[in-house]
């Protein structure tokens, strides 16, 4: 039988075609990004961290009682990547508030309303998406980057065994979460990775291309 | 001028006298307790904190940026105790999944409700009236105890400095964000902490005298 | 194949046979109900419809599209019940604003909390319920009042025709929307269903005997 | 003293003038729009009606009492506009089922979660906003157009006294309510309202240019 996870992700293999290398991807490994552009990415990424921490906290409120362990150890988990944010913005002298791009804060509205109003399926599987999805970018990264690369605690941290681990753990949630429900819940649950998806190209858009 | 935490607790300061000392807690320090009594705390108790879990993400997804730090790190130490309980609960010889009293049920929908329909404000007196309620009670405990009392853990746990500073955290956000708001608002969040120590009260009498 | 409505109903016949006829509908329907409790029914009914006007709004922003005019009718319609009891108690001579009994809010609460937190379908069914018990609730009074009896307009509008069809129009949502979700989906809201049931009989139970 | 409202108009005023009128705006009124624009439009509106009913709905769920029968009221109309587009798309030959503008439904998310994150205030504050804008726009038109003008139908409607009444019922529940708030509650409202009228104005750039 196919996994959940992996009919996600074929699903929508065309849009993460588009990322996996994405331009920005590709010249911070070559350490070639412009100052601009990545204290653009490192402005709406802070953002969406705090608001994707809003979202993980809708979803745990829904979450059924064996999940609170886990739901309760990630948000904790995902909360220190604001400090590691404020410690690289300021070495490399990056003010954090900074203009949010309209369109991140697209993404997150979409993201907390499928949380409030989408079923628990359709929520935890745009939780897998957004994960997944930078695990697998900064992993691509990691993999071509030399060690003295002035973002390497981003690298390392979202390509980090333990992101690995992380993102691992809300696979193995959602497959069997998946398989209880019908293929009615399931469909909805594949057109929201396909809209994650979507966003999170255009986050790397933003990030590379602003306006 | 008056602290707004300083007025909630005396404005409910006949319900608190009901259950600082409640014969509950009398009993748990004297070690007189009967086990039937205990065990039934011991279950509902644990069904509230995992549903003040859910409580306090609710909160959290409503939440300022400067408070999402502490939320993070507030629900992963309330989460701890989810160990504590089935930790003790083993040493006890009690199941945890026994019979959930539905008044336990009654004040764990409105903690919920509050979070999800009222305003941030409300919802944060109502965490601050449970924490601060908790602390007292157990603190009122552990000045009474016996190092060798059965059920120290608890007893230690939610009398502790780690417990009463987190406690103290919550009241130092709590008057400062009271002091922004108007009387109307204000006064709403009066009423909710009337309710939950109401709640609090009941929830002795549950553990306590059963149904 | 066994329709979805009926599976909830045979699940859950032992406690509607318990108000269906409650001790309560037969003294409303001959007229012997005293007057303290025919007005505790009245304004702890009168809360409960305000709450239930607040609970189908939150269904509603989670209906799929092809349900919003559905519930912008349905919502109308059950507001309108506002006016027959403002009007009744005038008639009636009871005050609306008296105290509400902490079961009827836990009752409330219980609604609120799965419509936000529980699956559309969860939600729908704790709906179904409640208005489906109503139904079957006066129309058993009905069917045994004489015209002039003093509740008559409540009576009426409980037992009506087009308070049936709305019913009626409830269930034929309902039923298909179940057959698109799998076992697990429908087994959590028939549990649902049978605590709707437990709360639609304490409903009774509350304005017939007090504390 | 100022009113609440007034300032909030007053306060985005630069905003509100670049869409009153908009091009969209004038073009429709000399009939001259094309009719690729309008059918965009129509579309892209028609999914927001939707959506704002949702939004209502989310915000009645959070309502005080005394407004539970406007709510009601106003969701009832707001939804009979769904006829409305359904009708004069046929007449028109417009298929509604088009493509949704990605930046229509960020507004919509935009909406949904001020409506469940946000308190009741800047909720209401977001209502106001959209509504108000809404018969300025085609209040605008109105003045201008000719009888046998093919969109009569909207034109018509929400400029209507009908619509019109509508919308100063929103004001006057609006401006006493914010007086009972502080001034922090009320300066985030302004922000939402300023939001929103960006989104108000986006939505005719939507509707005239396209992507």
């Amino acid at each position: 039988m196919v996994m959940f996870s992996d009919e996600l992700l074929r699903n929508s293999s065309e849009i993460w075609r588009k990322f996996l290398p994405h331009r920005f991807l590709i010249e911070v490994a070559e350490n070639s990004i412009s100052r601009e552009k990545f204290a653009r990415w490192l402005v709406n990424d802070y953002y969406f961290v705090k608001n994707a921490l809003r979202f993980m906290a809708i979803l745990m409120a829904k979450a059924p009682d064996d999940l609170l362990s886990f739901f309760s150890e990630s948000i904790y988990y995902i909360s220190t990547e604001l400090d590691m944010f404020k410690r690289n913005a300021e070495k490399l002298g990056i003010r954090l508030n900074g203009n949010i791009d309209w369109r991140a804060k697209a993404y997150v509205n979409y993201l907390l309303n499928v949380a409030y109003s989408g079923s628990f399926l359709e929520g935890f599987t745009a939780y897998y998406c957004e994960e997944k999805a930078y695990y697998e970018a900064w992993k691509w990264v990691r993999d071509r980057v030399r060690s003295d690369n002035p973002y390497i605690d981003f690298i390392n941290h979202w390509s980090s065994q333990e992101f690995e681990k992380y993102v691992n753990k809300i696979e193995a949630i959602l497959n069997p979460l998946a398989e209880k429900h019908g293929e009615f819940e399931k469909e909805k649950a594949k057109i929201v990775f396909r809209e994650v998806s979507n966003f999170e190209l255009l986050f790397w858009d933003i990030a590379y291309g602003g306006e």
